[in-house]
């Protein structure tokens, strides 16, 4: 994706700008550390494209795509805390290589960060741009919960997993691309539309994500294949095997789900193997289409030139595709 | 203060419309506690106050009311994880109750609520508060760090003392005055007046809490007098006698305060000895007293009635007064 380069470009800039130690240090340095960690930039990426998009300088959205980033590194920090992560990126996490204290206080601090950057519009679109992110970051914060919640749950539903992942990851695609439309002073519909194609293609996402996870190849995955199986993850797959197979395969599923055996490649070959006939793996094959065919749909109705349209499906095609 | 009953009166009524428990239970069941444990709500009651006072209908302030005391909350939730407090209102913290990601994630969603609780003002209005808390939400955060930070340092100055107390309590009080100030639309200049009066008082205030924590009556204070000197904790009389003091004074306070003995009254007495030989104790009462002037002195120039000034130079009294 060559086009994508002059935004992530016009990114790094901007935010090596943004994000500056200063005093007190202690507080501003774990915010430095762990935005030059880097990463996709996926987010900010999603709201300056699509503000170019829709007709506007892309520059025009900076501030929004880096309120966007800013809050993304935020949940990062207080998700690892939460998931006792000793790494982020190959990197020592914010609470290891500081402390507890600093990663919740610095964290809170990027929060607040965020919103200053919606400072620099005017008051109706700064207005717009905080209503929408206040809206995503609680969505955000519910579904941390509802994912914690999960762990301690043997019935979580298929429809409350989407949930979780809807507001976890998906809401926060949706509102990048929205945030561009905003300020590109694009029509309520476009808006609309753009926020479910976001949406939607989150969803399918992040359960390529948790596919991926099971059957993806290791080399172009970028992460070790089965680690949810081995740190017994109640992944979609896992929950949709459990509905799907017979009683024998559930039981092995939960007994295997119950343990963290020293040598892991027997459990995740077993739990594949169920994971495969119980049909699980097909049905979410099935799912990630309905969900990339939901995202292609809203695209349809978004007042943008079918060159455009044409651009942002190779897009989704290329994001999903990008770790198989 | 009789005249305040009618704030505090309207303010709980719609505290309690405003936080509810609803899915994900575990991300509100905390915030819903946090707040039910009461308090005496000062912050928001200067919200609704100042805006009744430039002649508005204090009810027009009530949403930011309620942002200044959800961000209040927010903030003892997380400092609380971080000075690990067991206690908070003679009740368990909340990440004694839950545990700490509880804490960490149903703060997150306080900060993000109070932000949502300005979203019914018109655009303007939105602005303006939303920046002047973002402003002040991070000096609050700023405050928090320079006060970890201070605990293991030995040479922390009087200035920096009285810089870290403006963040981490003044501001704040400024703040809530100003905005019942904004959403009255008083002019710009009521507006910094009014906020220098509540950060002045706020930086008296917090001295004379640090004063009567070792000077106040334990009847009347409602903590347990010399709470500060027996958790070795550096307030301005600590610094200030170390600075005033001879030194073998100095090095008999340095001592007492790198010990924790059982039996706390011995080292009680000699500290506020110290504390009262070597002059701090009425160095802080000059500075408590230069600070409440200052507020005094912005009050002049507020475009109101002498009568509402005269009422609000009762009320900094009553507030000084309160514990001693």
């Amino acid at each position: 994706m060559e086009f994508l380069s002059k935004y992530s470009t016009a990114l790094e800039t901007q935010l090596a700008q943004t994000v500056h130690v200063k005093e007190p240090i202690h507080l501003y340095e774990p915010i430095n550390y762990i935005v030059s960690l880097g990463g996709k930039r996926l987010r900010p990426i999603l709201t300056l494209m699509t503000c170019d998009f829709f007709n506007a300088d892309f520059n025009k959205a900076m501030n929004a795509a880096l309120a966007v980033e800013l809050f993304h590194n935020f949940s990062l920090i207080h998700d690892d805390i939460m998931d006792k992560a000793p790494l982020r990126r190959g990197k020592e996490t914010v609470h290891e290589k500081w402390d507890i204290n600093a990663g919740i206080l610095s964290g809170d601090a990027m929060l607040i960060l965020a919103y200053q950057l919606f400072e620099c519009y005017e008051p109706k679109l700064f207005r717009a741009l905080a209503e929408l992110f206040s809206k995503t970051a609680l969505e955000v914060c519910e579904g941390q919960q509802y994912d914690v919640d999960f762990e301690s749950r043997e019935d979580v539903s298929i429809a409350e997993y989407i949930h979780m992942i809807n507001c976890k990851t998906a809401v926060l695609l949706g509102a990048a691309m929205k945030m561009g439309a905003i300020v590109a002073e694009s029509s309520e519909k476009c808006c609309t539309q753009i926020y479910e194609f976001g949406r939607n293609l989150g969803i399918a996402f992040q359960l390529q994500d948790d596919y991926l996870d099971a059957f993806g190849d290791s080399d172009s995955f970028g992460k070790q294949i089965g680690g949810d199986i081995i740190s017994n993850k109640k992944t979609l797959l896992y929950i949709t095997a459990l509905t799907l197979s017979n009683s024998a395969e559930a039981e092995t599923l939960r007994n295997l789900y119950s343990i963290s055996p020293k040598d892991t490649s027997e459990k995740i070959e077993t739990v594949k193997r169920i994971f495969d006939s119980s049909g699980a793996a097909a049905a979410i094959q099935n799912e990630i289409e309905n969900y990339t065919k939901k995202a292609y749909t809203c695209l349809e109705h978004v007042q943008i030139s079918s060159e455009k349209k044409d651009i942002l499906r190779s897009f989704g095609n290329w994001l999903m595709q990008r770790t198989v």
